[in-house]
């Protein structure tokens, strides 16, 4: 059976994330009717990350089986063309060996988290990008944002239903940078806790406002309990932007 | 009487432009309408561009009087409040001297057009991009493009409906650049005709495309005729990013 390593783009506004639930839209159920409707075959795709609902990818990686042999040119424009006009896209696919998995063979994960740091309402970003209106020191935030960079217990940016067996995460990237009125902030990590970057932003936020110290935001985080953390940064400012194998 | 002048943002989605219309909102018009909402004051707004239905703005300027004197932070905040739920949003405000006309003193006008150059649907980008795809020779449209740079007669890129005495306009600047896969093209000029940008940027990516040669294109243009222009790019993709003073 040829196994399918999708390449997947999405507008996660008013989704309810990756994962299929009993009600709502997701990505994945969505692809999975597609798939139906292309071939007629029921198959469980496997994604790299389980994006929250409302939130974004660039790059989600998905990996399926097909029993009949299509090229991958037409898996993707067929379920392309099925999935409208949900905003969602497969944006490559590519034939990969049986040991792939999207989710297990994933080495990195990057997101992308955009802040508009201004006064007035957004228009063309609302739901794109989260908008804080307090003045935000980014350079402090990056520099506060290092303490989290390699190997730490991350209970206290981990949302209470996170299934993972160690909250104990590697942070290799934590860069905040600033152009003209968007702070970006990129994360990359072998993988992480449910929740774990929205917690972050939303506690980095507070050292960005002058709320938290560097030795509050320290504090914090060396508690190792959720309710010591900072609020979850809105689903709208976070991207999924690409899954290394 | 105080002057002030306002750079707005809109995500032109839905909008029938900037200009009051018979029907459907405008950007005008719900600015109008906002100032009444916050002073009671009957203003006719004058705006630097009247982008068309769809169209988005970065930078567009606006100038109007009121009666009594607030303070610009005051009028924009005010103004911002009245305008909710609208994608609209007036991002800086200024007091400005009698003489200043958002309109007839501008000295530049700065469009960004964006197209997505891929196969796959456009997922997030879906409404704010032109989705092309037969592949584009951008430095080729670039190329070609130069022979717009300069005063020239553009008949053959305007609306029926341009109200414009004369043809002849004077464009300082045409550049198409490439990063991944989208293509930008960024226009400059004291003054546009009625879709001018669109029309050009429809001309182009014929010359993209390999539908109209260079020689094509020169005929097209000198020909100043509508009718031998190429089709008017869609509005989604066109930006007014700044205005010159």
């Amino acid at each position: 059976m040829p196994r399918y390593k999708a390449i997947i783009e999405y507008d996660g506004t008013g989704l309810v994330g990756w994962q299929r639930q009993k009600e709502g839209a997701s990505v994945q159920q969505s692809i999975e009717e597609a798939i139906v409707k292309f071939c007629g075959e029921e198959v469980r795709i496997q994604g790299a990350g389980r994006t929250d609902a409302g939130v974004h990818a660039l790059g989600q990686v998905a990996s399926f089986d097909l029993s009949k042999d299509h090229s991958p040119y037409t898996v993707q424009n067929a379920i392309n063309q099925h999935l409208k006009p949900a905003r969602i896209a497969i944006v490559d696919c590519e034939l990969v060996d049986d040991e792939f998995s999207a989710r297990f063979s994933a080495t990195a994960r990057h997101y992308l988290y955009r802040i508009i740091n201004r006064t007035p309402r957004l228009t063309l970003d609302a739901g794109y990008a989260w908008h804080v209106r307090p003045e935000l020191d980014h350079e402090l935030m990056h520099k506060v944002a290092q303490n989290l960079v390699g190997k730490h217990d991350f209970s206290s940016f981990r949302a209470a239903a996170c299934q993972a067996k160690s909250p104990v995460k590697t942070l290799t990237r934590l860069d905040i940078t600033r152009e003209d009125e968007e702070v970006q902030i990129r994360v990359s990590a072998p993988s992480f806790l449910h929740n774990q970057v929205r917690a972050m932003v939303g506690s980095l936020s507070f050292v960005g406002t002058g709320q938290w110290s560097e030795r509050d935001f320290l504090a914090a985080k060396d508690a190792k309990d959720r309710q010591r953390g900072g609020p979850n940064a809105p689903p709208h400012g976070l991207y999924l932007t690409d899954v290394d194998y």
